[in-house]
């Protein structure tokens, strides 16, 4: 039970993650030198996302099922926000030798049951396992699509924008371990069944460790005319400023969709779809208006019709300092 | 000059590494949150291999621009194994925040000019940064195919057994870096001109720090009718039985072909491409025969009719070991 990487060795962890990351849909799936994957429509959307112990996850407040669910569920959002369907993912997973075999076993269920969740149809067909002295998930995810895909840089003054999913509910998960769940010396702790925690600091721990993102959303509003979308991963406020600036707009968020959320315009990490709609389109269920697309004017971004305050969101190499956790 | 990532921000390090990688061939390139590529064919071939700081390369002995090369090389190697040709990268870079930005600019530069010069029309498309203690480069290849793809369990009896590119090269001028480019720790030291090195030599680094495995061969033996192909990352004798293996053959290699290079049978990483063809082919520009296909007998191997000695490669997990460099 207590068995390493480092003491089984490639080829047995390899067998035991395959054992577990679920059937394949592809021509040719794990165990050759690539997979080989059906692509109707002729183009494929392709994208990649990491999280590396530190920065994106703590072992004592991630499982390695959370750490496999979540490295999926961003890569998928990825996907989604161009409006395609998540049809694959490959995952390269680097760990130290001293990483138990159990661990690993997990960080496949979560990968798989994520797809399930999320993407249905959509599998592990491919990966690659290295040694490191950090543990670190490399995910790709390929999608196909139904119709063209959906930029950042398509919204036009006069569009609805729109939002589908959560907003700021993963940062009050992320800010509940850090004010609850660390100790004395700031290091992280576990969190045990014994913690006093609301039913809704519960929903906010479960959505900052294994986040929903609305995948199925994405085709959605490709279908239903969204003529710019991404994902929320950053924060609302900078990936809508990201937009914005894409599309050589203004984007006027209004925060009274937002009431009773604190960190809603800076939180990220819920992977929520941004969109804009033409202003006389009927949004697509799951999406609820959060103000409009203008022309572009001094601030790319305005909330409530005022400059917003702060950067708005998360910069890795700035905000993440091994030293301080 | 010696401005750091972490002095930069993540913003201004892509706006560096954008700069150097090359013309986006995509319909969308980097910049959006997934890249869409043209996939004549409606089947894509993808693969990911990562490069770890420590196992995979040292910083002493490789620079930059070495790293990319070889993170682009490796996985090149793999689409090309398929009979495939490789059209985009995506590239995952997770580095401290102390790395210099010299260093991640030098390093787009060889994932620029390795695929300039492997494989034409490939370039990167998309990719991720992220802050780590470990530097790591998570590369994954996507390619499109002519015609069916090539896996290893296609040889059969009587089949040729073919080579194309280097065997043994790059394990001598790994052999050369620990020998000889080591302090009195066993820690690395720079490679520096004035070392008295043959020209012998000087090629076996190169090819260690920069292979050059022949990606356009493996379309040309696919087209040539080869039934079986796999590329030689861990070591012929390694990498022939699992192609044995997967194929339910015996194969049988002979050492007159490998004369003078003394690493050959046991040496990866030169990535050559090992395939098998009907007796009766002519085969392809560039691979040479170095054995049979045999009906399956008690080793998959056979090296001059007799059974190898040893493991004949490389395992991650049991050969790595941080404290021994």
């Amino acid at each position: 039970m207590d068995d390493t990487v480092g003491q089984l060795g490639e080829r047995e962890v390899l067998r035991r993650i395959l054992a577990r990351i679920g059937r394949s849909a592809a021509e040719v799936g794990p165990g050759d030198d690539a997979a080989v994957l059906a692509v109707p429509g002729e183009r494929i959307v392709a994208t990649t996302d990491t999280l590396v112990h530190g920065p994106d996850f703590r072992l004592a407040w991630s499982s390695g099922y959370d750490v496999g669910w979540k490295a999926a569920a961003v890569n998928l959002a990825d996907i989604a926000a161009m409006g395609a369907r998540p049809t694959a993912l490959l995952v390269a997973l680097t760990m130290p030798d001293d990483t138990p075999v159990a661990f690993v076993e997990a960080l496949a269920d979560g990968l798989r049951e994520a797809c399930a969740a999320l993407a249905p149809g959509c599998a592990v067909e491919g990966g690659d396992l290295a040694a490191s002295d950090t543990l670190t998930v490399a995910v790709t995810a390929l999608g196909v699509l139904d119709q063209d895909p959906v930029l950042r840089s398509g919204a036009r003054a006069g569009d609805v924008v729109a939002l589908a999913g959560d907003a700021g509910v993963a940062a009050r998960g992320l800010q509940l371990l850090f004010d609850r769940f660390r100790d004395a010396d700031g290091a992280p702790v576990a969190v045990t069944d014994d913690a006093a925690l609301t039913d809704a600091e519960r929903t906010a721990l479960a959505r900052q460790l294994r986040p929903h993102p609305p995948i199925a959303h994405g085709p959605l509003a490709a279908a239903a005319g969204a003529t710019a979308m991404m994902d929320v991963s950053d924060g609302l406020v900078l990936d809508a400023t990201r937009l914005a600036t894409a599309s050589g707009v203004t984007v006027s968020i209004d925060t009274a969709p937002f009431a009773g959320e604190p960190l809603a315009l800076t939180g990220g990490e819920d992977h929520a779809l941004l969109a804009t709609f033409p202003a006389e389109s009927a949004l697509p269920d799951g999406f609820r208006r959060i103000g409009e697309a203008r022309m572009a004017g001094a601030h790319p971004v305005l909330v409530d019709r005022e400059p917003p305050v702060g950067r708005g969101g998360w910069d890795p190499y700035a905000d993440w300092d091994a030293a301080r956790g």
